[in-house]
């Protein structure tokens, strides 16, 4: 994508730690690795393909997931009515400092606004899309781009005044339909995250301050970052009846009474993109999960002139014995070291490389390295592709445990809040009694920057003093600071 | 989707002919076959799921197709900031009455457009990422939506205030590979609706007023519609180094001078759903070309209370036996008939309808009713995958020649401009000889409503008189209507 000689995407390695300034290490990570740039307009990133083929594979995962289980894929307009947006007060208030809106070019026709989610405008046609019991359930799903104009200090993927995400809204005949399906898209992230991503993550309801503007309750998926902070990874909200009411969406019921349906809505983002780089990134660039790598792995020939054509003839012949399995990729470039290689494509995380050179040839094996570990070793070339299959699995495996290990080691229990004050403070993650107060809740974030990233249980088989202030609780719940 | 008890949608034949009112058959099939629906807001459409499959198996096949052959996709912001937008003048001016802005929050930061097309803002970023000769071919790709504020009628598919298209960008070390890259795209373009959509078009240059504005030629593919009406399906356009220069997009060359690169840039967009639509559908409802149709086949069990139970438990092992080469469909609903079911899946378009009750089971038989020309036989249930693939190609072929045969029965070869205005006037599409002079065209637009939608031959063997002027020529055009 650019002369590895002139600029500084993938020549320059990074020049800060991941625990030195794990936020410097970020951005340049991010764009030195190839996965994303800054837009020539504030707020704004470009996609690019490496990272774009990430979200790709993501969105196709999910997707397929999705459609097995009932989804059907919709496009509506980007284009939101004023009178729509503003029709849920709750909702509206929830978003209105960060919509923007398109200039009028008719002073007749109303203002539009950018969506910043969709639920307004979908529900407005479910509402004359739904008439029976027969057209429920009723489960829509769209992949497009969000506009939120964002006036916080924005990064790239994590927050950005445009993203690409997918959002899902379903309609049912009863509470207990829309809580089972507000359950089983919540279980579908946590599947993606943790046998895609490699991402452990803690799954709850919100308080009520973080609950979507609007829903009964939402289901949050939290992970936690290098620094301590925690990352909303994707949520799923059960919408009850209250969009319903608000749209008039009803339906006639087998017992021929109009009855207001039940709802939900969830999404996840390209936001998730931003979670692996931070979560198994390391000092030399990326560490990229196999199933989402765009390349599994890459094979660099080690020749000099002489033989040049003969070891690019085997190459040439491993790559397409495996091509049919796997990712593969051939750096034959000419201009550059193998060690200069080596770097480059341990700068896009791609989870094996192949090292192979004459002697190699000659013992017909390859020398393997995993990027997760950098573990080292000869492999002979016949069976090669158990090999690289079973090293994929383990790769993901130890990166999956690592994070986990990772999220255990900074979670801890805190009974007080001096102890909790100086765990935040430490970048921990809290877990602890809290007693449902909202008041309360508000006092501690003031206190700390800490907030309820979810409720781990609602109902707890001991007791004990809420944090704050002490009431017995048995509400258990995780605080953290957030992105 | 919705109450087929309640609702209009699927339960209502079309109450017009496509030969008795083409424009209101079209409206009424779109919204009947569950292909799109009006938004809240002027001149946009929702894509429902039925529609959003044809695209989504549209971009399938296009997307796998441009990666094989070097494209990566890609994701560049919605907003383009005014300046950028007004860099190129010719560009500016082509896009700038349709153009919609958002309004400004913050009277710091600049104007933005939302996008009518990404060459000024991916190509500011180029100007940044090429820097030498080994960064070239540069291959780039979104599928995204597009705003255009229409002020002209708009009309589900075919023009409508957003909508989604792919963009592809690319740059290249000389004229030579732009040509040939905006040759490979239009030749793509042409396979894709040929083998995919069972359309044939006419493909060739555009005349300089209909040219792209920015490029040095714009390759068109255009086919006819039923009204006589021609569309254009996509476009493929030669930059040249003209963007280049304005945007600064330069590379070092071998030779280790600095040279603006030259490109192209080539779309399709949703509008192809109306093409697909208008060409095959009939007084019946859509005909949907087996390579896109969201469902090949749909079984309409017939049975009674008393055999349903073994009915369905035949075609539940048939659907299984298909499931893994087809998408299949059965329809086992007990609250419609099966002539019910017939005109729904008639109105939606599904190539192949298999019918099986008591009797079929008894027989080991089916009976196999095409969507083409509504032929019916009976199948043997043995083996009967090689005649579903086999009449899935026959239908495919069928309409691809149908469809040829009404484009080569309205396609005139005229000689004079008495001749030609009674055939635009009779909705035909005329082949005839132009002097290539801007002026002239504009002279018979302006009497006919008659466009050059596209230049068979600028260099034919023989030469003929200009049916505007009568000057010698040996340029080869085809005027008709446009949408």
């Amino acid at each position: 994508m650019s002369d590895k000689n002139n600029t500084k995407e993938n020549t320059e390695k990074l020049t800060v730690g991941k625990s030195e300034d794990f936020s410097e290490w970020y951005n340049q990570l991010v764009q030195k690795a190839g996965l994303a740039d800054y837009a020539p307009i504030s707020g704004c990133m470009i996609v690019k393909p490496y990272g774009y083929s990430l979200w790709e594979n993501i969105k196709s995962w999910f997707d397929k997931k999705i459609k097995k289980t009932g989804v059907q894929n919709v496009y509506f307009p980007l284009f939101i009515p004023e009178s729509l947006l503003k029709k849920e007060a709750e909702h509206f208030e929830g978003f209105v400092p960060e919509v923007a809106w398109i200039e009028r070019k008719d002073e007749k026709e109303e203002k539009y606004a950018l969506r910043p989610t969709s639920e307004t405008i979908m529900y407005d046609t479910y509402s004359k899309w739904i008439r029976s019991w027969r057209d429920l359930p009723l489960r829509l799903n769209q992949w497009c781009n969000i506009v939120r104009w964002e006036v916080k200090a924005t990064r790239l993927f994590l927050r950005t005044r445009e993203f690409l995400w997918q959002e899902g809204h379903t309609a049912h005949v009863s509470l207990e339909d829309a809580t089972e399906e507000a359950e089983l898209r919540a279980n579908q992230y946590k599947e993606l995250m943790e046998t895609q991503l490699a991402i452990p993550v803690i799954m709850g309801k919100k308080s009520k301050s973080e609950t979507f503007p609007g829903a009964l309750y939402t289901i949050a998926l939290e992970a936690l970052m290098p620094d301590g902070k925690a990352l909303q990874m994707g949520t799923s909200h059960n919408l009850g009846q209250h969009f319903a009411k608000v749209f008039g969406i009803s339906f006639q019921d087998k017992d021929k009474q109009e009855k207001p349906v039940f709802q939900t809505s969830w999404g996840i983002s390209t936001r998730l993109v931003g979670a692996v780089t931070m979560v198994h990134g390391d000092d030399k660039g990326l560490i990229l999960p196999p199933r989402i790598a765009p390349i599994h792995v890459v094979i660099v020939p080690i020749f000099k002139n002489d033989n040049k054509k003969a070891v690019l003839k085997e190459v040439n012949k491993l790559k397409e014995s495996l091509d049919d399995d796997f990712e593969i990729h051939v750096d034959d470039r000419d201009s550059y070291s193998p060690g200069w290689k080596f770097n480059e494509w341990e700068m896009k995380g791609v989870p094996i490389r192949l090292e192979i050179g004459p002697k190699d040839i000659e013992k017909k094996q390859v020398v393997l390295v995993r990027r997760d570990n950098g573990e080292k070793k000869p492999v002979k070339i016949k069976g090669i592709e158990k090999v690289i299959e079973k090293t994929l699995d383990l790769i993901h495996n130890n990166m999956f445990e690592r994070a986990g290990k990772f999220l255990k080691d900074n979670t801890k229990n805190v009974k007080d809040m001096q102890q909790f004050e100086k765990l935040i403070k430490d970048g921990k993650m809290v877990r602890t009694y809290w007693c449902g107060n909202g008041k309360c809740e508000e006092k501690i974030k003031d206190k700390t920057s800490a907030t309820i990233r979810c409720i781990e249980n609602e109902n707890a088989k001991t007791k004990g003093k809420c944090v704050g202030c002490s009431t017995e609780s048995k509400t258990v719940v995780y605080f953290a600071k957030a992105y």
